[in-house]
């Protein structure tokens, strides 16, 4: 049982997002900016990132969340697999490979990031924003491993859950009404 | 040096917070929330938590702001330097005592907030909304932290910085412009 009432039919992140509906708005934007926005990143590079950080953390629902989003939009169940369980051998860029070794280190502590790290994804072609998008969505799900798992969430009950969650994040992304987040953008702009 | 091109006069978060200003602004949004929104955590409450937790990850940046705001809010600069130090014997109450175990609980993994860590904040008269609440600003400072340091950010040469920091954040909070911030809550709402 959660350490909190939650709603039952609400498993992981989900019941959590519904609890307290005014941090949950920012949370989702900030997803959806950073996991869905313009990047030279693909979604599926940066659902894999975030599978990645959620397996060291061990975050059960997080880690089949993002897996199954990342394999659905590579169209392939290896990838992540690998990526997470045998790394150096993960059909991947050796750039990808190595923002990967530099989200593993951000999960530890932001200070492991050292220079060689960031050495290295930039000789592989990474860019400025592509290091800093890599630490940040490592970060953001430090952020949210803690929420699920720190307030006791439950797992859904049937494992096909997943592939339906993969589906809606793979096709709509994070917001809760994307209707609502275009108006807002526009009406953000207008005030700037 | 940064890892990343940054302005070299903004130190510590606020650099970041320039670099990419799409995802700075939800994260502005979502600390003001949760830190400066209604509550029945003081807001001196809160920076401790954000404090304490800085502490245990050992980012100097935020560990010194957010001491500064604490100390500021509480008008006493002796709380947070004991609830960092030796929480057991900090001037606080046993409810804030029990907030702050589960806060460093969650500093190191979400799944070490146990039943016990829980109950004993209940107990000592906790809401289910202040657990939620102490969870999540743990969380949120777990990827501040993170992103701070995992990205190389300076912190500032002149160490009075952090008191006029604290002066700003304590009195006008993490909005970049407080005014646009309530544009957009009305026009939210208008939406909703």
């Amino acid at each position: 049982m959660a350490h909190i009432p939650l709603e039952d039919h609400l498993p992981g992140i989900t019941g959590l997002l519904e609890y307290r509906r005014d941090t949950a708005e920012p949370i989702r934007e900030l997803t959806q900016v950073l996991m869905r926005g313009p990047s030279t990143l693909t979604e599926a590079e940066r659902e894999l990132i975030a599978a990645v950080v959620s397996h060291e953390n061990k975050c059960t629902f997080c880690t089949t969340a993002h897996t199954a989003v990342a394999d659905t939009l590579y169209g392939d169940s290896t990838i992540a697999q690998k990526a997470k369980q045998q790394p150096e051998e993960a059909p991947l860029s050796d750039k990808m490979k190595a923002l990967l070794h530099i989200a593993r280190r951000v999960t530890v502590s932001g200070k492991y990031v050292n220079e060689e790290a960031v050495q290295q994804a930039k000789e592989h072609g990474a860019s400025d924003l592509e290091i800093h998008d890599t630490v940040l969505i490592a970060a953001l799900f430090c952020l949210y491993n803690r929420y699920v798992d720190g307030l006791g969430t439950h797992l859904p009950d049937d494992p096909s859950y997943y592939e339906g969650l993969a589906g809606r994040l793979s096709t709509n992304g994070y917001e809760r009404m994307p209707e609502v987040y275009e108006e807002l953008k526009q009406q953000r702009n207008k005030l700037k």
